[in-house]
């Protein structure tokens, strides 16, 4: 289905505001819980997390930037949610209410736009998300963006702050090749996430969106720098099947959302990757190297020459949609 | 200065998001904390509200929508924060972290931009914000939009269902032609709606955001009609400057972003109205009206002729930016 419409009957600005917040409660459904929790007032409110910390996370999601018209509408609002379900996974936190903003030009299809939403309702549901409030705004023509607002709860937070050396370096899932697929048929790793936090072990996490080139140096302390096993990086088939370079295609494609992780040096690493093909048999496990010394500027060193890996770069949001 | 540049080099585009992003947190200044509580982990972190209930508001800045070309970029700023604070306001709560999403075409000036952060970061200083998080993404040419979450605290909010038969309903300041100054110049109620919040006497709040005729009729109940007194409506000098109709302007033109809200009938009005006064002398109280019986399906009455009010509307979202 076309995400704008010439038929001016059918579109955004025919429906006007008031009708439109109806529908897309309507369309939200079961994940839309009444006022005051809900949409209908000046702010949704929700009960205090006891004894717990509060996570707040958002992402957008644009036309032409994250999505184009070959992907179905209620897909792109299932990815809108999924996105900021991987930032609550990389905390070990579990999901809360969330907030829904629609950016829209006047010539946005309402169908489209219902299906969108039917997206975001039925992935809602499935990971418990409650869709509190929101606000619709209006652009220029063939313009539409949504962000999404998602809280969450968590004790302790798995950080990206607290790797040290000596640290082993695991990445869940294959990399790379996101853009035939992937970037929005995706599972957010949240059980993945819950179960490294309550283990107890991981020193620091985040999840994987700009590429593993542009995102590990996140992970490794400042006089430290990441020492991999070129070998045990999972390639996708996807990233194999585009064909030009694999590996580089694992380091630098957007849009991966797995789970990069250390944990800890005095951990029995064998007991743990036997615990996780038990725990989560469909999610691959890899082991693609270790935190050590910098003798380079470079974050990311070859393991098995030394030398800095040409890959300094990942996804760039900024470029014109 | 112009929101958009033709020159490339001042231009978003040429800047790139991880410099973006880095110079955000800069223009931000104090109101940005460290990460975990701030920007640069997947999620913001911050502690659990004890004993009170967690309030969730978003509301978005659109360029061509709620603010144009003549406007200052740090005002501009101010109101996407007080917008929020506003809506914090009308439930009588206390502001909390923030994130701060920017969508924006590649021909946005980089020195605009910096101008609106800064006016962000101010005003989020004055009254207590701090921005944990956000987003950038990436609009087409000419487009600019930021959407603020704003989170609050508060014990028992005040809700816009409330109301019943007999409560008087007052108004805050003066109302009316806002696109002269007071769209962007205004304060929000937060002093006021903590202290109606804690006086106990309220029934029901909300902030006038789309003009008296739009949002009135949400704090009455179904079965009743707000039954106003013409004479009493405060008209704004800027209303009544624009000539036109001033009594319309006060019912129909949005953005005053004042707290309208019922109190109950058992209450002395005579020793309200003096505490009010005595604790705000600079903001005006107008008691207009009180909620009577439904006599036709209008929600507003004329009281002095029992006829319906000719206005029924208010300011449209979605009119094309």
């Amino acid at each position: 289905m076309a995400v704008f419409t010439d038929q001016p009957e059918q579109s955004l600005a025919a429906l006007g505001e008031v009708r439109l917040i109806k529908l897309i409660g309507e369309w939200l459904g079961p994940v839309s819980p009444e006022s005051p929790e809900g949409m209908g007032d000046d702010c949704a409110v929700h009960p205090p997390a006891k004894g717990r910390q509060e996570l707040l996370t958002t992402d957008s999601l644009t036309y032409g930037q994250h999505f184009d018209g070959t992907l179905g509408a209620a897909d792109a609002g299932a990815k809108l949610i999924k996105r900021n379900l991987s930032d609550i996974a990389a905390m070990g936190g579990a999901p809360g209410p969330a907030l829904l903003n629609l950016l829209s030009g006047p010539n946005l299809s309402v169908r489209w736009l219902e299906d969108f939403v039917r997206g975001v309702s039925e992935t809602s549901a499935k990971y418990g998300v409650t869709i509190v409030g929101g606000d619709v705004s209006a652009l220029g023509a063939g313009q539409f963006s949504a962000v999404l607002t998602l809280t969450g709860t968590v004790e302790d937070p798995l950080l990206r702050t607290g790797a040290s050396e000596g640290d082993t370096i695991y990445v869940t899932g294959t990399l790379g090749g996101s853009i035939l697929k992937k970037h929005y048929a995706f599972e957010p790793r949240l059980d993945e996430g819950r179960w490294l936090h309550a283990r107890g072990n991981c020193t620091a996490a985040m999840d994987l969106t700009d590429g593993l080139a542009k995102d590990l140096p996140e992970l490794v302390p400042n006089g430290n720098a990441a020492w991999l096993d070129l070998t045990a990086i999972p390639i996708s088939d996807d990233a194999k099947q585009l064909g030009d370079d694999p590996l580089a295609r694992a380091f630098c494609d957007g849009e991966d959302y797995e789970l990069l992780f250390t944990v800890s040096d005095s951990m029995d690493a064998d007991a743990f990757e036997a615990a996780w093909a038990g725990q989560f048999p469909e999610t691959p496990l890899s082991k693609i190297g270790r935190v050590g010394s910098k003798k380079t500027e470079a974050a990311l060193v070859d393991a098995a020459t030394g030398e800095a890996l040409p890959w300094t770069h990942g996804f760039e949001h900024l470029k014109p949609a």
